[in-house]
Protein backbone atom coordinates (compact mmCIF):
# COMPACT_ATOMS: atom_id res chain seq x y z
CA UNK A 1 0.00 0.00 0.00
CA UNK A 2 0.91 3.65 -1.12
CA UNK A 3 2.08 5.60 2.20
CA UNK A 4 0.21 8.72 2.81
CA UNK A 5 1.63 12.04 2.27
CA UNK A 6 2.23 14.22 4.95
CA UNK A 7 0.17 17.93 5.80
CA UNK A 8 2.95 20.71 6.33
CA UNK A 9 1.88 23.98 7.53
CA UNK A 10 5.17 26.32 7.13
CA UNK A 11 4.87 29.41 8.08
CA UNK A 12 6.80 32.02 5.92
CA UNK A 13 7.10 35.24 7.86
CA UNK A 14 5.63 38.22 7.77
CA UNK A 15 6.54 39.38 4.22
CA UNK A 16 10.28 39.95 4.39
CA UNK A 17 11.65 37.21 2.18
CA UNK A 18 14.17 36.40 4.26
CA UNK A 19 12.65 36.40 7.46
CA UNK A 20 11.41 32.65 6.41
CA UNK A 21 13.05 29.96 8.76
CA UNK A 22 15.68 27.54 7.87
CA UNK A 23 13.40 24.83 8.21
CA UNK A 24 10.50 25.76 6.52
CA UNK A 25 12.64 26.56 3.70
CA UNK A 26 14.20 23.13 3.46
CA UNK A 27 10.37 21.56 4.03
CA UNK A 28 8.82 23.62 1.34
CA UNK A 29 11.97 22.38 -1.40
CA UNK A 30 11.57 18.98 -1.35
CA UNK A 31 7.95 18.90 -0.85
CA UNK A 32 6.44 17.95 -4.23
CA UNK A 33 3.41 19.73 -4.15
CA UNK A 34 2.93 23.38 -2.71
CA UNK A 35 -0.65 24.77 -1.74
CA UNK A 36 -1.73 28.66 -0.37
CA UNK A 37 -4.69 30.10 0.25
CA UNK A 38 -5.35 33.34 -2.54
CA UNK A 39 -8.07 36.20 -3.06
CA UNK A 40 -9.46 36.06 -6.51
CA UNK A 41 -7.35 37.19 -9.23
CA UNK A 42 -4.31 37.92 -6.87
CA UNK A 43 -0.78 36.39 -6.33
CA UNK A 44 -1.12 36.24 -2.61
CA UNK A 45 1.48 37.92 -0.48
CA UNK A 46 2.78 34.19 1.35
CA UNK A 47 3.56 32.87 -2.69
CA UNK A 48 5.33 36.25 -3.21
CA UNK A 49 6.98 35.48 -0.24
CA UNK A 50 8.53 32.03 -1.43
CA UNK A 51 8.42 32.31 -5.46
CA UNK A 52 12.17 32.50 -5.76
CA UNK A 53 12.45 29.20 -4.13
CA UNK A 54 9.84 27.25 -6.35
CA UNK A 55 11.21 24.97 -8.28
CA UNK A 56 10.25 23.28 -12.12
CA UNK A 57 9.02 20.14 -10.99
CA UNK A 58 7.30 21.36 -8.23
CA UNK A 59 3.26 21.18 -8.66
CA UNK A 60 1.46 24.45 -7.40
CA UNK A 61 -2.33 24.30 -5.59
CA UNK A 62 -3.76 27.26 -5.40
CA UNK A 63 -6.45 27.94 -3.05
CA UNK A 64 -8.54 30.39 -4.59
CA UNK A 65 -11.26 31.97 -2.00
CA UNK A 66 -14.70 32.14 -2.79
CA UNK A 67 -15.46 35.81 -1.52
CA UNK A 68 -13.19 38.62 -0.41
CA UNK A 69 -15.70 39.81 1.93
CA UNK A 70 -17.85 38.90 4.99
CA UNK A 71 -20.98 40.99 3.79
CA UNK A 72 -22.93 38.59 1.60
CA UNK A 73 -26.39 39.49 -0.12
CA UNK A 74 -28.79 37.30 1.20
CA UNK A 75 -29.59 34.41 1.20
CA UNK A 76 -25.93 33.67 1.09
CA UNK A 77 -24.06 33.55 4.58
CA UNK A 78 -20.59 33.61 4.89
CA UNK A 79 -19.75 31.13 7.36
CA UNK A 80 -21.65 28.95 4.95
CA UNK A 81 -19.85 29.73 1.97
CA UNK A 82 -16.52 29.73 3.80
CA UNK A 83 -16.80 26.44 5.34
CA UNK A 84 -17.58 24.78 2.10
CA UNK A 85 -14.84 26.28 0.35
CA UNK A 86 -12.88 24.70 3.21
CA UNK A 87 -14.02 21.43 2.81
CA UNK A 88 -13.72 21.33 -0.81
CA UNK A 89 -10.23 22.22 -0.27
CA UNK A 90 -9.08 19.74 1.95
CA UNK A 91 -10.29 17.18 -0.50
CA UNK A 92 -8.16 18.92 -2.87
CA UNK A 93 -4.82 18.39 -0.52
CA UNK A 94 -6.66 15.60 0.88
CA UNK A 95 -6.04 13.85 -2.61
CA UNK A 96 -2.27 14.35 -3.07
CA UNK A 97 -1.81 13.02 0.46
CA UNK A 98 -3.71 10.14 -0.39
CA UNK A 99 -1.68 9.70 -3.88
CA UNK A 100 1.54 9.31 -1.11
CA UNK A 101 2.46 13.34 -1.88
CA UNK A 102 3.45 15.61 0.35
CA UNK A 103 1.87 18.98 0.82
CA UNK A 104 3.44 21.88 1.59
CA UNK A 105 0.82 24.43 2.72
CA UNK A 106 2.43 27.94 2.71
CA UNK A 107 1.12 30.64 5.57
CA UNK A 108 2.22 34.06 5.96
CA UNK A 109 3.10 34.92 9.25
CA UNK A 110 2.46 31.72 11.43
CA UNK A 111 -0.01 29.28 10.88
CA UNK A 112 -1.53 29.09 14.12
CA UNK A 113 -2.01 32.72 14.49
CA UNK A 114 -5.17 33.91 12.76
CA UNK A 115 -4.23 31.39 9.72
CA UNK A 116 -6.52 30.14 7.19
CA UNK A 117 -4.66 26.59 7.23
CA UNK A 118 -5.85 26.34 10.71
CA UNK A 119 -9.18 25.43 8.41
CA UNK A 120 -7.23 22.75 6.71
CA UNK A 121 -5.44 21.24 10.16
CA UNK A 122 -8.55 21.09 11.63
CA UNK A 123 -9.89 18.72 8.81
CA UNK A 124 -7.17 16.25 7.86
CA UNK A 125 -4.74 16.30 11.32
CA UNK A 126 -6.80 13.24 12.67
CA UNK A 127 -6.46 11.50 9.34
CA UNK A 128 -3.52 12.53 8.05
CA UNK A 129 0.77 13.09 9.44
CA UNK A 130 0.67 16.55 10.00
CA UNK A 131 3.70 18.97 11.02
CA UNK A 132 3.62 22.44 11.94
CA UNK A 133 6.73 24.69 11.22
CA UNK A 134 5.81 27.97 13.32
CA UNK A 135 6.59 31.61 11.63
CA UNK A 136 7.40 34.82 12.58
CA UNK A 137 4.12 36.36 12.76
CA UNK A 138 3.43 39.77 11.45
CA UNK A 139 2.79 41.41 15.18
CA UNK A 140 6.36 40.97 15.99
CA UNK A 141 7.73 42.02 11.95
CA UNK A 142 5.84 45.22 13.01
CA UNK A 143 7.51 45.71 16.38
CA UNK A 144 10.68 44.82 15.36
CA UNK A 145 10.55 47.76 12.26
CA UNK A 146 8.97 50.17 14.45
CA UNK A 147 11.99 49.63 16.99
CA UNK A 148 9.21 49.45 19.58
CA UNK A 149 9.94 46.91 22.44
CA UNK A 150 6.76 44.87 22.84
CA UNK A 151 6.27 43.89 26.59
CA UNK A 152 8.25 43.67 29.69
CA UNK A 153 8.60 41.35 32.27
CA UNK A 154 5.46 40.61 33.79
CA UNK A 155 3.33 43.20 31.61
CA UNK A 156 0.41 41.31 29.82
CA UNK A 157 -0.02 41.41 26.19
CA UNK A 158 -3.05 41.61 24.53
CA UNK A 159 -4.02 40.94 20.81
CA UNK A 160 -6.65 42.07 19.25
CA UNK A 161 -8.91 42.31 16.37
CA UNK A 162 -9.92 45.41 14.55
CA UNK A 163 -13.17 43.78 13.73
CA UNK A 164 -14.42 44.01 17.51
CA UNK A 165 -17.29 46.12 18.46
CA UNK A 166 -16.52 49.77 19.79
CA UNK A 167 -17.00 48.84 23.57
CA UNK A 168 -15.11 45.34 23.36
CA UNK A 169 -12.05 46.88 22.26
CA UNK A 170 -12.30 49.56 24.57
CA UNK A 171 -13.01 47.65 27.70
CA UNK A 172 -10.13 45.20 26.64
CA UNK A 173 -7.56 47.98 25.71
CA UNK A 174 -8.52 49.97 28.92
CA UNK A 175 -7.14 46.75 30.67
CA UNK A 176 -3.95 45.95 28.48
CA UNK A 177 -0.52 46.87 29.45
CA UNK A 178 0.77 46.29 25.81
CA UNK A 179 -1.69 45.81 22.77
CA UNK A 180 -1.75 44.67 19.46
CA UNK A 181 -4.27 45.54 17.21
CA UNK A 182 -4.40 43.32 13.65
CA UNK A 183 -7.13 43.27 10.59
CA UNK A 184 -7.55 47.19 10.67
CA UNK A 185 -8.37 47.73 6.87
CA UNK A 186 -11.95 49.74 7.09
CA UNK A 187 -11.74 49.06 10.44
CA UNK A 188 -9.21 51.93 11.44
CA UNK A 189 -11.14 55.18 12.39
CA UNK A 190 -13.41 53.18 15.08
CA UNK A 191 -9.79 51.73 16.65
CA UNK A 192 -8.11 55.14 16.48
CA UNK A 193 -11.64 56.60 18.19
CA UNK A 194 -11.30 54.29 20.60
CA UNK A 195 -7.31 54.85 20.93
CA UNK A 196 -8.22 58.40 21.37
CA UNK A 197 -11.12 58.07 23.97
CA UNK A 198 -8.80 55.96 26.41
CA UNK A 199 -5.80 58.16 25.53
CA UNK A 200 -3.50 55.86 24.55
CA UNK A 201 -2.97 57.56 20.94
CA UNK A 202 0.05 58.99 21.51
CA UNK A 203 1.50 55.89 23.06
CA UNK A 204 0.21 54.52 19.62
CA UNK A 205 2.33 53.29 16.83
CA UNK A 206 1.14 52.19 13.46
CA UNK A 207 2.45 50.30 10.36
CA UNK A 208 1.41 49.12 6.88
CA UNK A 209 2.86 45.93 5.45
CA UNK A 210 5.48 45.08 8.18
CA UNK A 211 9.37 43.99 6.52
CA UNK A 212 7.34 43.82 3.31
CA UNK A 213 8.76 45.75 0.24
CA UNK A 214 6.32 48.34 0.31
CA UNK A 215 6.02 48.72 4.04
CA UNK A 216 4.65 52.50 5.39
CA UNK A 217 5.20 53.57 8.73
CA UNK A 218 2.71 56.31 9.27
CA UNK A 219 2.47 58.43 12.28
CA UNK A 220 -1.27 57.27 13.54
CA UNK A 221 -3.09 60.70 13.44
CA UNK A 222 -1.75 61.07 9.83
CA UNK A 223 -3.19 57.65 8.15
CA UNK A 224 -5.65 58.66 5.88
CA UNK A 225 -8.34 56.28 7.00
CA UNK A 226 -9.82 56.04 3.36
CA UNK A 227 -6.40 53.96 2.40
CA UNK A 228 -5.76 52.13 5.83
CA UNK A 229 -4.96 47.96 4.65
CA UNK A 230 -6.32 45.03 5.67
CA UNK A 231 -2.34 44.12 6.56
CA UNK A 232 -1.74 47.04 8.82
CA UNK A 233 -1.38 46.88 12.56
CA UNK A 234 -1.16 49.00 15.68
CA UNK A 235 1.21 48.66 18.18
CA UNK A 236 0.46 50.23 21.34
CA UNK A 237 3.89 49.24 23.27
CA UNK A 238 4.37 48.40 27.39
CA UNK A 239 4.95 50.83 29.23
CA UNK A 240 9.30 50.37 29.37
CA UNK A 241 11.06 49.22 32.15
CA UNK A 242 14.45 50.53 33.41
CA UNK A 243 15.71 47.20 33.86
CA UNK B 1 36.39 58.94 12.19
CA UNK B 2 35.82 55.05 12.25
CA UNK B 3 32.39 54.27 11.33
CA UNK B 4 30.72 52.97 13.94
CA UNK B 5 29.13 49.44 14.38
CA UNK B 6 25.42 48.79 14.51
CA UNK B 7 23.74 46.77 17.39
CA UNK B 8 21.94 43.78 16.02
CA UNK B 9 19.02 42.14 18.16
CA UNK B 10 19.08 39.48 16.41
CA UNK B 11 15.87 36.51 17.28
CA UNK B 12 17.31 33.05 16.87
CA UNK B 13 13.70 31.29 17.50
CA UNK B 14 12.11 29.16 20.14
CA UNK B 15 14.96 26.34 20.29
CA UNK B 16 14.89 24.27 17.53
CA UNK B 17 18.48 25.16 15.73
CA UNK B 18 16.70 25.45 12.52
CA UNK B 19 14.28 27.44 13.61
CA UNK B 20 16.18 30.75 12.98
CA UNK B 21 15.43 33.00 10.33
CA UNK B 22 17.95 32.93 6.94
CA UNK B 23 18.29 36.99 7.59
CA UNK B 24 19.26 36.27 11.04
CA UNK B 25 21.99 33.21 10.21
CA UNK B 26 23.39 35.58 7.63
CA UNK B 27 23.45 38.50 10.12
CA UNK B 28 25.11 36.18 12.71
CA UNK B 29 27.71 34.96 10.71
CA UNK B 30 28.63 38.01 9.32
CA UNK B 31 28.74 40.00 12.80
CA UNK B 32 32.96 40.34 14.20
CA UNK B 33 30.99 40.18 17.84
CA UNK B 34 28.48 37.84 19.36
CA UNK B 35 26.64 38.89 22.17
CA UNK B 36 24.51 36.90 24.65
CA UNK B 37 22.53 36.47 27.94
CA UNK B 38 23.42 34.43 30.34
CA UNK B 39 23.41 32.70 33.97
CA UNK B 40 26.57 31.82 35.41
CA UNK B 41 27.74 28.72 34.80
CA UNK B 42 25.42 27.73 32.37
CA UNK B 43 25.94 27.73 28.14
CA UNK B 44 22.65 29.54 27.74
CA UNK B 45 20.00 28.36 25.48
CA UNK B 46 20.11 31.34 22.55
CA UNK B 47 23.94 30.39 22.72
CA UNK B 48 23.39 26.68 22.10
CA UNK B 49 20.92 27.72 19.44
CA UNK B 50 23.74 29.16 17.11
CA UNK B 51 26.97 27.21 18.13
CA UNK B 52 27.09 25.23 15.21
CA UNK B 53 27.19 28.35 12.85
CA UNK B 54 29.97 30.44 14.88
CA UNK B 55 33.39 31.01 13.42
CA UNK B 56 36.74 31.06 15.11
CA UNK B 57 37.24 34.77 14.35
CA UNK B 58 34.39 35.72 15.48
CA UNK B 59 34.34 37.77 19.29
CA UNK B 60 32.07 35.94 22.31
CA UNK B 61 30.59 38.51 24.60
CA UNK B 62 28.98 36.87 26.81
CA UNK B 63 27.03 38.81 29.33
CA UNK B 64 26.21 36.92 32.08
CA UNK B 65 23.67 37.81 34.80
CA UNK B 66 25.01 38.88 38.42
CA UNK B 67 21.89 37.33 40.04
CA UNK B 68 19.91 33.93 38.93
CA UNK B 69 16.72 35.21 41.21
CA UNK B 70 14.77 38.62 41.90
CA UNK B 71 14.38 37.53 45.74
CA UNK B 72 17.44 39.02 46.95
CA UNK B 73 19.06 39.54 50.79
CA UNK B 74 18.34 43.43 51.87
CA UNK B 75 19.49 46.32 51.13
CA UNK B 76 20.57 44.27 48.06
CA UNK B 77 17.18 45.18 45.67
CA UNK B 78 16.98 42.98 42.52
CA UNK B 79 15.88 46.17 40.27
CA UNK B 80 18.80 47.80 41.44
CA UNK B 81 21.09 44.92 41.01
CA UNK B 82 19.80 44.54 37.42
CA UNK B 83 19.62 47.74 36.61
CA UNK B 84 23.11 48.20 36.97
CA UNK B 85 24.17 44.89 35.24
CA UNK B 86 22.13 46.08 31.91
CA UNK B 87 23.84 49.49 32.38
CA UNK B 88 27.63 47.63 32.39
CA UNK B 89 26.68 45.26 29.85
CA UNK B 90 25.20 48.05 27.64
CA UNK B 91 29.24 49.61 27.90
CA UNK B 92 30.47 46.73 26.89
CA UNK B 93 28.64 46.26 24.10
CA UNK B 94 29.00 49.93 23.20
CA UNK B 95 32.98 49.80 23.32
CA UNK B 96 32.60 47.10 19.84
CA UNK B 97 30.61 49.37 18.61
CA UNK B 98 32.70 52.68 19.28
CA UNK B 99 35.47 50.20 17.36
CA UNK B 100 33.26 50.26 14.49
CA UNK B 101 32.19 46.48 15.28
CA UNK B 102 28.37 45.34 14.74
CA UNK B 103 27.30 43.49 17.70
CA UNK B 104 25.02 40.95 17.08
CA UNK B 105 22.82 40.05 20.43
CA UNK B 106 21.53 36.38 20.35
CA UNK B 107 18.08 36.64 21.87
CA UNK B 108 16.50 33.30 22.46
CA UNK B 109 12.84 33.46 20.91
CA UNK B 110 12.11 37.33 19.46
CA UNK B 111 14.25 40.40 20.75
CA UNK B 112 11.26 42.14 22.07
CA UNK B 113 8.84 39.70 23.30
CA UNK B 114 10.23 39.65 26.65
CA UNK B 115 13.54 39.75 25.87
CA UNK B 116 16.77 40.91 27.68
CA UNK B 117 17.87 42.42 24.81
CA UNK B 118 14.87 45.30 25.39
CA UNK B 119 17.36 46.70 28.01
CA UNK B 120 20.14 46.88 25.86
CA UNK B 121 18.03 48.51 22.89
CA UNK B 122 16.70 51.10 25.21
CA UNK B 123 19.76 52.37 26.50
CA UNK B 124 22.04 52.33 23.27
CA UNK B 125 19.35 52.41 20.15
CA UNK B 126 19.08 56.15 20.56
CA UNK B 127 23.01 56.40 19.62
CA UNK B 128 24.05 53.54 17.44
CA UNK B 129 22.14 52.26 14.43
CA UNK B 130 19.78 49.31 15.99
CA UNK B 131 18.06 46.75 13.72
CA UNK B 132 16.13 44.11 14.97
CA UNK B 133 15.54 40.91 13.15
CA UNK B 134 12.16 39.57 14.90
CA UNK B 135 12.35 35.45 15.67
CA UNK B 136 10.21 32.70 16.10
CA UNK B 137 8.88 33.07 19.60
CA UNK B 138 8.05 30.26 22.30
CA UNK B 139 4.81 30.56 22.24
CA UNK B 140 4.11 30.00 18.88
CA UNK B 141 6.63 27.27 18.95
CA UNK B 142 4.87 25.53 21.82
CA UNK B 143 1.28 25.87 19.97
CA UNK B 144 3.01 24.29 16.78
CA UNK B 145 4.62 21.47 19.37
CA UNK B 146 1.16 21.02 20.46
CA UNK B 147 -0.65 20.88 17.58
CA UNK B 148 -2.92 23.57 18.52
CA UNK B 149 -4.27 26.31 16.81
CA UNK B 150 -4.09 29.32 18.49
CA UNK B 151 -6.67 32.45 17.49
CA UNK B 152 -9.50 31.71 15.20
CA UNK B 153 -11.13 34.47 13.32
CA UNK B 154 -11.69 37.23 15.66
CA UNK B 155 -10.60 36.01 19.01
CA UNK B 156 -8.93 38.19 21.24
CA UNK B 157 -5.41 36.17 22.24
CA UNK B 158 -3.85 37.29 25.67
CA UNK B 159 -0.64 36.66 26.87
CA UNK B 160 0.14 36.49 30.56
CA UNK B 161 3.06 35.96 32.63
CA UNK B 162 3.02 33.49 35.81
CA UNK B 163 4.30 35.53 38.17
CA UNK B 164 1.04 37.98 38.36
CA UNK B 165 -1.00 36.92 41.26
CA UNK B 166 -3.83 34.89 41.76
CA UNK B 167 -6.39 36.96 41.29
CA UNK B 168 -5.10 39.03 38.71
CA UNK B 169 -4.22 35.55 36.67
CA UNK B 170 -8.04 34.37 37.11
CA UNK B 171 -9.39 37.54 36.03
CA UNK B 172 -7.56 38.16 32.54
CA UNK B 173 -8.12 34.78 31.76
CA UNK B 174 -11.58 34.81 32.77
CA UNK B 175 -11.78 37.19 30.23
CA UNK B 176 -9.78 35.63 27.40
CA UNK B 177 -10.93 34.07 24.41
CA UNK B 178 -6.93 32.48 23.79
CA UNK B 179 -4.31 32.45 26.14
CA UNK B 180 -0.92 31.97 26.76
CA UNK B 181 0.73 31.55 30.06
CA UNK B 182 4.51 32.03 30.27
CA UNK B 183 7.17 31.87 33.18
CA UNK B 184 5.92 28.63 35.06
CA UNK B 185 8.29 27.69 37.12
CA UNK B 186 7.58 27.64 40.65
CA UNK B 187 4.28 29.67 39.50
CA UNK B 188 3.22 26.40 37.89
CA UNK B 189 0.82 25.38 41.39
CA UNK B 190 -0.86 28.68 41.24
CA UNK B 191 -1.63 29.03 37.37
CA UNK B 192 -2.72 25.16 37.33
CA UNK B 193 -4.95 25.97 40.36
CA UNK B 194 -6.66 29.40 38.68
CA UNK B 195 -7.70 27.24 35.20
CA UNK B 196 -9.12 24.92 37.72
CA UNK B 197 -11.07 27.22 39.41
CA UNK B 198 -12.14 28.55 36.28
CA UNK B 199 -13.36 25.19 34.17
CA UNK B 200 -10.62 26.06 31.64
CA UNK B 201 -7.37 22.92 32.74
CA UNK B 202 -9.98 20.60 30.39
CA UNK B 203 -8.84 22.65 27.73
CA UNK B 204 -5.21 23.29 29.08
CA UNK B 205 -2.46 22.18 26.98
CA UNK B 206 0.91 22.27 28.50
CA UNK B 207 5.06 21.86 27.51
CA UNK B 208 8.46 21.97 28.67
CA UNK B 209 11.34 23.63 26.40
CA UNK B 210 8.95 23.94 23.00
CA UNK B 211 10.86 22.27 19.95
CA UNK B 212 14.16 22.12 22.06
CA UNK B 213 15.95 18.58 21.87
CA UNK B 214 14.60 17.82 25.52
CA UNK B 215 10.93 19.06 24.39
CA UNK B 216 8.37 17.21 27.06
CA UNK B 217 4.85 17.40 26.59
CA UNK B 218 3.04 16.37 29.98
CA UNK B 219 -1.08 16.19 30.51
CA UNK B 220 -1.77 19.30 32.85
CA UNK B 221 -2.63 17.18 35.56
CA UNK B 222 0.05 15.32 35.50
CA UNK B 223 2.99 17.70 35.88
CA UNK B 224 5.22 17.10 38.92
CA UNK B 225 4.89 20.91 40.12
CA UNK B 226 8.13 20.59 41.50
CA UNK B 227 9.90 20.05 38.30
CA UNK B 228 8.23 22.26 35.82
CA UNK B 229 11.36 24.95 34.68
CA UNK B 230 10.86 28.67 33.76
CA UNK B 231 10.86 27.63 30.04
CA UNK B 232 7.23 25.92 29.98
CA UNK B 233 4.10 27.57 29.09
CA UNK B 234 0.66 26.85 29.21
CA UNK B 235 -1.87 27.03 26.17
CA UNK B 236 -4.96 27.48 26.24
CA UNK B 237 -6.43 27.71 22.48
CA UNK B 238 -9.26 29.62 21.30
CA UNK B 239 -12.64 27.40 20.72
CA UNK B 240 -12.54 25.95 17.30
CA UNK B 241 -14.56 27.69 14.53
CA UNK B 242 -15.53 25.79 11.63
CA UNK B 243 -15.10 27.84 8.92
Amino acid sequence: MQARGRLLGLGVGPGDPELITVKALRLLREAPVVAYFVAKGKRGNAFGIIEAHLQAEQTLLPLVYPVTTEALPAPLSYEQVISDFYDEASLQVAEHLDAGRDVAVICEGDPFFYGSYMYLHDRLASRYEAQVIPGVCSMLGGASVLGAPLVYRNQTLTVLSGVLPHEELKRRLADADAAVIMKLGRNFPKVRLVLAELGMDSRALYVERATMANQKIVALDEVDPQSSPYFSLIIVPGEKWQG
